[in-house]
Formats: C-alpha cells, sequence, structure tokens
C-alpha cells in the first residue's frame, strides 16, 4: 500500500483519484454489462424486434436517398420533409398498425385538405381585411368538434390518428398562405409526398419480415390457454394425484403461475385485434377471418383464469392447514380432482393445438366429458364420522372451485368451436389426413390422435 | 291507395320514389337522433370533455392567430407550422400528459438538433461528395438503434413520445441541407416554434380548467373501492340477512355488475400514474405525492375483485338447486356471512372514504375485525344429520369464499394505510376536527364518526 502510495505520489496524483477512479470506472462497466444484457434479452425474447428496427432504419433511408439522387423529388422541394416525417411516424411494429397509419394518415390529408382550401375560398367571400378571422373562427370550431369526436369509442378505436392528422393538416392549410392556387399546388405537393412515404412505409412492413397483428393475435390466443392448460394439468398430476402431495412443494413451478399473463392482455388483444382488420389477407388468414371471435375467446380465457386464480389462492392459503382425518374419503376426492383437473387441462391443451393447427377441436369433447363426468359422483361422497369439519370444507371448496373451472372450459371449448365454424378450420377427417402426413414426414403432434382404423 | 297513385302518376313519380324517399329520410332522421343522443351521453359523462375540446380549439386558434398578428412570428416565416403542429400533437386531455409529451418533445427536439448539426459537420470531413452517404448511413444507424430502444420497457413508458421525435427531427436535420450555418439557424427557428407551441400548450392545460391526472388517478382508486364495497354490502345485506333471500331475485341490482369494471382498469390506472408523475404540485396533492402506492392498491383491488368474481358466480350458478333441509344450520351460516360481507364492505367504503378525504383510515380496523372475528365461530358450525350434503358442500364453499374476500380486504387496508403514513394523510385526530367543523358548517359525511368524548 504503502509503495503504491508513494508511486501515486510521484505521479502527481492524490491517492484519492487513484482509488476512487477504478471503483467508479468497475461501476460503469457493471452498468453497462447491465444494460447490454437487458437489450440483448429484449432481442432474444422477440427477434423480429432487431428487424422492425433495421426496417425502420431502412425506409428512411430510402426516404431520404431519395431526396438526393430523384429528380422527382427535388422538384417536391421542401415539402420532401412531409415523406420523411410520414415514414417516422406511420411506421408500427405490425403491418395492420402501419397500414392503419398510413391510410389514416393519406385520407385526412386528402380530407383536410379540400376542407381548407373550400374553408378558405368560404372566408375570402368576406373579404381580404375578415379573412383572417373567418380562418381563424374556422380552425377553433373544427378543431374542437373533432377533439370532441376523439371521446367516441368507435372513432377512438380506428380513426384516432386520422382526426388528429385532420385537425393538423387542416390548421396547416388555413394558416399558411392566401392566395388559393399556391395552395392547391402545396396540397399536391404534400399529399403526393405523404403518399410516397405512406408507400414505402407499407411496401416494407408487408414484404420485408412482415409482422402480422392477425398472426399474433393467432398465437397469443393459443399460448394463453395452453398456459391455463398447463396449470391444471400439472396441478392434476403434481398435486391431487399425489398422495401425500403438498401444494407447498410446488412453489416455484412455472404454472402456478405463467396463466396470471391472461388476466392482463387484454389492452395488448384488443389493440391486435383492432390492427388485424386492417391487414389484407396473408398465410392461412383470408382476409375477413372473424377476429372479433378470438376476442371472445380472451373474455373467456380470462374468466377462466380468474376462476383458475381463485382455486390457487385457496388451496395455497388453506391447504397447510389440513389434517388428515378420514384417509379414504380425502383419497376418493383427490382422485376425482385430479381426474377433473388433468382432463380440463387437456381439454383446454386440445383448444390451443386446433386453434395453433387452424383445425376442428374434434378430441376436446371426450376430454370434457371424462371431466364432467366425476361431478356426480364426486357430489356423494360422503365422509365417514371420522374427518374434521375443517377437512370436509377444504374439499369441498376445492370441489366447487374445480367445478366453476370446468364450467368455464366448457364455454371456452364452444366458443373456439364457433371459431372453428366460422372461419372453416380444417374438418376431423382432413385433420387427420394432414396428421398422417406430418407424422409420415416425420413431425410430431402431440394433441393430435392418428387412428388409422378411423 | 289508389288516389295516391294517381296522384304520383300525375306528378311524374313513380310509386317506388314516392315511398322510398320519405322511409329513407325518416331513417336518416333517426341515425341522427341516436348520433346526437349519444354524443350527448358522452358529455354528460365527463363535461371536461366539452372544456378540452373547445382548449384545444383555444389553443390551435392562438397558434394561428400569432401568425397573423406578431411580427416575432412572422419572422419565423415556413417555421410557423411547427407551431401548430406542435400544439395538434402535444395537446393532451390531462395536465401530466400533456406535460409529459410537451417536454420529451422539446427535449428531444434539441439534442436531435444537435446530434444532427454533429453528423453534419462529422460527415462534412469525408469531403462533399462522400457526404450524402455517410449522413445516410448515419440516419439508418440512429433510427434503427433509437427504434430497438423503444421497446424497452422503461422508455416506452416514459419516452416513447421522445424518442419518435428525436428520430423525425434528426433525420430531417440530416436531409434537410448542406450547409452547417443554415442548418443552425433553421434549428434555432425550429426550437423557438416548438418551444412556443408547447408553452401555450402547457399553459392552457395547467391554467384553464385543468384535468389533472393525479387526480382521476386518486378518484378512480377510490370509486373502484366504492364499488366493491357496494357489492360487499349489497350482498350482504339483501342476500344473506333475509331469510328467504333469493339471490335470483337481486338480478339487476347494479352492485352485481359495477364491480367488475376494476378487473379492467389496469391500463388506465397505469397510465394515469404514469403521466400523474410529470404533473407539479396541485391543490392537495404535491409533486411527490406516492402515486406508485396508489397501483399497488389498485392491483390489490383487482385481485379483490377476481375473489369477489368467484363468490358471486359460485352463488349465482349453486344456490338455484339447494334445498332447505337444516334451517338451523344454514340461518346460523347465513348470519355469520352476511356479517362477514358487510362489514368488509363497511372496511371498503371507509378506505374509499379515507382516500378521498386525505385521512387515515381509521374506522376500517374496527369493521375488519368485525369480520374476521366470525372465522373461527363459522368454522365450528357443524351441520345436524338432517342436512344435504349438496348443503354443506354450497355453504362450505360460500363461507371459504367469503373468508378470502376478507383476507384480500386485510391486505388493502394495510395498503392504504401504507399510503396514508407515506402520503401524509390527516390523523385520526386532525380529521375528527375536521369532520366537526364540516358537520357544523351542514355538510354530511357519512363514514367518518365524529366522537366528541374522544
Amino acid at each position: 500500500m504503502e509503495a503504491a502510495a508513494a508511486t501515486d505520489e510521484k505521479l502527481g496524483l492524490t491517492p484519492w483519484l487513484t482509488f476512487r477512479i477504478p471503483s467508479s470506472f468497475r461501476k460503469l462497466v457493471d452498468k453497462l454489462k447491465a444494460i447490454t444484457w437487458k437489450l440483448k434479452k429484449i432481442a432474444e425474447d422477440d427477434p423480429r424486434r432487431i428487424r422492425h428496427s433495421l426496417k425502420v432504419g431502412l425506409a428512411l433511408t430510402v426516404a431520404s436517398i431519395s431526396y438526393y439522387v430523384n429528380p422527382f423529388f427535388s422538384g417536391l422541394g421542401a415539402s420532401t420533409m412531409w415523406a420523411v416525417l410520414t415514414v417516422v411516424v406511420v411506421m408500427e411494429y405490425t403491418a395492420g398498425a402501419t397500414l392503419s397509419k398510413g391510410l389514416n394518415r393519406a385520407f385526412a390529408t386528402l380530407l383536410a385538405g379540400a376542407v381548407g382550401v373550400g374553408a378558405h375560398r368560404l372566408a375570402a367571400l368576406a373579404g381580404e381585411e375578415w379573412k383572417p378571422v373567418f380562418l381563424s373562427l374556422f380552425v377553433f370550431l373544427l378543431a374542437a368538434m373533432a377533439t370532441f369526436s376523439r371521446f367516441v369509442p368507435e372513432i377512438k378505436a380506428r380513426y384516432d390518428y386520422g382526426v388528429l392528422i385532420f385537425i393538423m393538416t387542416f390548421s396547416l392549410v388555413a394558416v399558411s398562405g392566401y392566395r388559393v392556387e399556391e395552395l392547391i399546388q402545396l396540397a399536391h405537393q404534400r399529399l403526393s409526398t405523404v403518399a410516397i412515404g405512406v408507400a414505402a412505409c407499407l411496401a416494407i412492413s408487408i414484404f420485408v419480415f412482415p409482422v402480422w397483428a392477425g398472426e399474433d393475435l393467432h398465437n397469443l390466443v393459443a399460448s394463453n390457454l395452453d398456459k391455463q392448460a398447463a396449470f391444471l394439468e400439472g396441478v392434476g398430476k403434481e398435486y391431487f394425484e399425489q398422495k401425500l402431495a403438498n401444494y407447498k412443494n410446488l412453489e416455484g413451478a412455472s404454472f402456478l403461475t405463467s396463466y396470471k399473463t391472461a388476466l392482463n392482455s387484454k389492452v395488448i388483444e384488443d389493440s391486435l385485434a383492432n390492427f388485424a382488420r386492417w391487414e389484407p389477407g396473408h398465410g392461412r388468414f383470408g382476409f375477413r377471418h372473424p377476429w372479433k371471435q378470438y376476442l371472445k375467446i380472451c373474455a373467456l380465457t380470462r374468466q377462466c383464469a380468474c376462476s383458475i386464480d381463485s382455486l390457487n389462492t385457496f388451496i395455497s392459503n388453506q391447504e397447510k392447514t389440513q389434517v388428515v382425518s378420514d384417509p379414504e374419503f380425502q383419497q376418493n376426492i383427490r382422485t376425482a380432482c385430479s381426474v377433473m383437473s388433468s382432463e380440463s387441462g387437456k381439454t383446454l391443451a386440445e383448444l390451443a393445438g386446433a386453434i395453433r393447427e387452424m383445425r376442428s377441436p374434434f378430441a376436446a369433447a371426450g376430454h370434457l366429458i371424462n371431466a364432467t363426468s366425476m361431478e356426480s359422483s364426486v357430489k356423494t361422497m360422503a365422509p365417514s364420522q371420522s374427518a374434521t369439519l375443517s377437512e370436509v370444507l377444504f374439499y369441498a371448496t376445492t370441489v366447487n372451485l374445480l367445478l366453476e373451472v370446468v364450467r368455464k372450459v366448457r364455454r371456452l371449448l364452444d366458443a373456439v368451436e364457433e371459431l372453428a365454424s366460422i372461419a372453416e378450420f380444417k374438418r376431423p377427417e382432413q385433420a387427420k389426413s394432414a396428421a398422417v402426413k406430418r407424422a409420415v414426414e416425420g413431425e410430431s403432434s402431440p394433441h393430435v390422435v392418428v387412428d388409422m382404423r378411423g
């Protein structure tokens, strides 16, 4: 230490500095490492994010390069900035969102330009002196009315951005100049550049590694169902089926918490469905794919998750206080619960698989029947005299909560079957032959039963 | 009919036309009536919406009038449009949202302008010929990196708009011209106009009938708690307490559905809390009011609503199948349930009142104790031999679901007490003297117990 201090003095550094620099430097390095790790994780969670970032860069570069090389663009002069501006605000993550924003922007600009020119003509009737007064009045009235229209839920959901662009363009046109001829030329220029910007965005978001809102919604619905299925199958197998299983021991199992994501995904689902409606047909989805039915399934999935949550909270809160006083009764109830839970889980897994593979959920009804068939038998299981009251109460509630889950699963089955029929998913025969084909080709298809004798 | 047809022929109208015009006209009138009614309802639901629309109109008119009358503005020339554009996009419903967007826009423009000028200088080093190439490269890289940063949740939540404006301004600066001197002048102009636009928006949204996100969040939290309270008090009084009450008869009671709004209000709450953090101190709220604690209460409220939902669904699904076979047992259980439900409801109502009046929820603990004291007694209520199994199962589950609700209420009480201590709400003595003052002044204060001997 002394030697080090001596060296420092020789170098003219105070010891304070020598000891501070490395430590704060290390902190900085740690912080940078943490940030890098975080960014890496964000990229790995969904590699399409990297692609999207590059696409935005590409779209912008295309728009700016055009400015340098294209004579048409140079002719448009200062309006070129509208192409750049349009690209920045219109380019969204999913193709549907880009389409929605792009079309909203293009049509709102067109409409506002026309209304603006009309307002100029109208105000001109009052004479040159009063023109600014009338124009200001028009801006006030139209802006106030258009802003109010944004509170209408239907407009908010689909045309919010268009209304905003309408207000903006109208105000700009109203303010921007005096002579109508100039205005028309300006409006024409601006519309062309906005159209070029929108076209560039649409082309890139539809043809270069497209991210479809519809496909995301489709997969989200299936994965939410899968998570509920994982909970029910997990609890059925690892808790109810095991004689001495303790719920506490399951702690840390991912299925105990993963089902909760469905509870808070309403907003994502709504916006995906909203954007999906703007998308052209792509891959397995037609233009008029019934996205609304997906929202119905989402709502039922959330209700199912809520029932599962009650079951989960109840067992984890109450189970530790239980004493086994009537082993036979307990064993019977647990076996029944295991069947109800596992079979409901299998039903949901089949529904998820059916959605994913766009086929009819033909194996789901069978599993659901297995689950519901327990209801009548479990209701006749009487405890013996040795059973403690608290034990009876615990299992009674557990069974009732499970039955509630089974009820929700039945409604989900109905909704998915409705989807399969509206969206014309593959019927059993078609699905079977497809499954056979896949099996021959060596792919695995966990939820499809290949019955060659059928 | 014949006479009418004859008249039509005289007039040269085909019967088809005469009968179509009035009917389609009536349809149009009906449609207009429906739309007017809808708009009226939107305005009545929250009269601040009308005021907001007028405020936007005002802000825009101010920005456009400046263009006509202010010599400073005229000097800025074409840049004026940036003031109009800024007003349109920055003016949001709540003051916090306007602040967030305005500050994001101002700082992002400043930063992007500086970086843009730097990029120009750097690219110029490569010679005039290569400059566009390097500038395009910079646009590509910065746009891609900035776009990727928008996937980081922390940036998405608070600076999303700023990043967007950064990309836009940087690209515009990079594309817009060649000479750095011109650029600096342009950047200066643009920054001034953006600043003017932001200042106009902030002034109007903070000083003219301000809508505070924080206040909205505060009221939303209280009203969500009130709705849960209404359910518990309603069911306690009108179902459990009545000997022969049938759950089906309650149908149509608003408290049976209103609690559900809390289940889906997470996004609104999150965004209000996010905007509230940007707001300066206002009315009863300081600048560093603990908005995060409100989100904690919101999360617990949602969990409570989920438990209440289980209880509600269970009773309404199961109750119709019940037969009374052991009236005494049933009466005892129902009385206990009534106490648990009503007293939990009173606890929540007191919590809502305490938040609303910003005082300590001193009466809540007493109600909660009344509710929890039932737990031990209800667990010893044994049914007689005459009780049917299904009756016992039904009441066992009901009691357990209610106990789950009580547990959630206890966590809510803890969270509200924590809020009261962090936010330095009035303590009991202060609150009591305030209540006395109100009582003297003739105001009603339903949830405050004025104990003059205390």
